[in-house]
């Protein structure tokens, strides 16, 4: 008997259901690293260079499950992830369903309880980067749900990061939620990166101009949130930096300033709100991180 | 004659005007770079361990003005800079006024004027840090006014920051403006990382396990920045990462997540509003970057 352990006959055969910008991008990587891959797609046509770089095109999806023992899927949202997959529920008996898809705890759950009904070891998953960056060190994917598939698999799924594979718990939701958690921050990096760059480009200053300064600002203020986080934890909020009230009179510069240059004013004022609702809690003299409590509640 | 580059003697004479959080870490950078200190403070106790440290406390604003050619103040707004240097306006005459207060750029041309009244040459300035970080690498300090007054006391503002001091633009407003595009990126990050904990927090997750994450997904975000930037400057917005409905979609989840668990959702709604406006504008195919149109106009 000999070992081969780079030949791709001994690597797990992989199955990609869904090949848009991520879809592929996933199925990209484990074909470059040796394992026999099988592709399906709504448009076909998407699956063409994979198909010449040595990628199986199934002819339906109930084929494509039946290829392998990891089904992956990766589509636009969850009624499409039924649509294609619960007609075939019976073909995932047996096999592990790995569903790359976004969404929120509660339809992750939900898949979760799906699947079981079909004997299938679930696994959901949260992608936290580009396509372009599936297979480096700067992606990093969450998985929640079935700890001994995650384990069968964990060497497969390292294939679409090495050092940023987690497995976080077998509670189902917890990837949905770490994901939107983490998205809440994306989507709040690239909305200030925006309200400056409007703000700026009535000076005719560019984005290009801007950006480095941006990346300067956001990794300065990636070092607050470390601080932040353990006040959070110990529920209190001491402002050895900057206080709320401090923080809410530049607010009030920013709302001013998108006001008189005619650039949009509703993230300033959400900023401002929340920032005079803590200072109405209590909290002027705190740091910012004081206004977790703010975000723990539904706004009145 | 000797040349002694090192004593206190050859360095120029500072005056900081507000001790503050901000104020007192700037004082202390002056002096402990050998510039001769003269402070002065509202509340005159914050002044105590700089003068241990071999600062001069000014009997008035009068003689704190008076003894430097460079004068910083550093105070809550622009309110108390009136407050404070209007009753002795004709003592800036002939010095060089730096004015260290957040504002937006209406009230640092207004100041120019102001200023120019007394024959003081003023520079506006803003600071992208902590007051820890003053004195280090971390610290970015913009400048904008006049060009002759930033060049003679450069050597001299770089003890804030060696590598981090920046001169704009003799338009005395372009620092603020910066700035407030800087602050909104912040404020982004920070209400985005604190949606992020308390939607965790309902789980039970720490803050401070969470912040290693969320450090890495701000990481991430900042190369999106330059990306979006050349966008942003080219005028199209071709969607090779992830395109504007896939946003939306995540959005939505982020907020029947956000509601389902009784967090705020006011930063999810508007995120998802933005984006469905951008959608509705016809760039639902387009990058992220294509929002810019949605923060450049008063919403509707
Ligand atoms: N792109 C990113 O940067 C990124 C990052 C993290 C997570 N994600 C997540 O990854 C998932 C896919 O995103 P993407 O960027 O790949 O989106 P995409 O480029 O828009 O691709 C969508 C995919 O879903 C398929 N699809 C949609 N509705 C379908 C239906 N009813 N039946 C069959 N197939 C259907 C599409 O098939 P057709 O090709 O036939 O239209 C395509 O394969 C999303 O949940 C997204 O949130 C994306
Ligand atoms: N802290 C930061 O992280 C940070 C970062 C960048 C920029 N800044 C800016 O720096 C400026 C000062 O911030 P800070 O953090 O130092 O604030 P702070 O700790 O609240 O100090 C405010 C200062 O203003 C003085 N002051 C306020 N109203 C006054 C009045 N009517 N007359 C005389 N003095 C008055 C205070 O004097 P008393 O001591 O007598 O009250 C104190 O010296 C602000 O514009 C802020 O936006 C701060």
């Amino acid at each position: 008997m000999s070992t081969s352990s780079a030949s791709s006959a001994s690597r797990t055969p992989v199955t990609v259901v869904g090949l848009g910008l991520m879809g592929h991008a996933l199925a990209a990587a484990f074909l470059a690293n040796g394992h026999p891959t099988t592709v399906w797609n709504r448009s076909a046509a998407k699956a063409d260079d994979l198909v010449a770089d040595g990628a199986t095109l199934a002819d339906s999806v109930k084929s494509a499950v039946e290829a392998s023992p990891l089904v992956v899927v990766c589509v636009s949202d969850y009624d499409a992830v039924y649509a294609l997959l619960d007609p075939v529920g019976s073909s995932l008996a047996g096999r592990t369903l790995l569903n790359l898809t976004t969404s929120s705890s509660t339809q992750a759950r939900e898949a979760a309880r799906w699947a079981a009904d079909f004997d299938s070891s679930y696994l959901d998953g949260a992608i936290l980067a580009l396509p372009q960056a599936i297979g480096t060190a700067d992606a990093t994917l969450l998985y929640s749900g079935s700890k001994a598939a995650f384990e069968v698999h964990q060497a497969t799924l390292q294939v679409l990061s090495e050092t940023g594979t987690v497995y976080l718990d077998e509670d189902h939701g917890l990837s949905a939620l770490y994901d939107m958690s983490i998205l809440g921050i994306m989507w709040g990096v690239l909305n200030g990166f925006l309200q400056g760059a409007a703000l700026l480009g009535t000076a005719n200053v560019k984005a290009t101009t801007f950006a480095p300064l941006a990346r300067t600002a956001i990794n300065v203020t990636t070092d607050y949130v470390s601080a932040y986080a353990q006040q959070i934890d110990e529920g209190n909020y001491p402002a050895t930096d900057a206080t709320v009230a401090v923080h809410r009179g530049g607010m009030e510069h920013l709302l001013h300033e998108s006001d008189a240059l005619g650039v949009n004013t509703e993230l300033p004022k959400l900023f401002l709100d929340l920032a005079e609702r803590a200072a109405a809690d209590g909290h002027a003299n705190d740091s910012y991180a004081a206004l977790i409590n703010q975000f723990r509640k539904r706004a009145v």
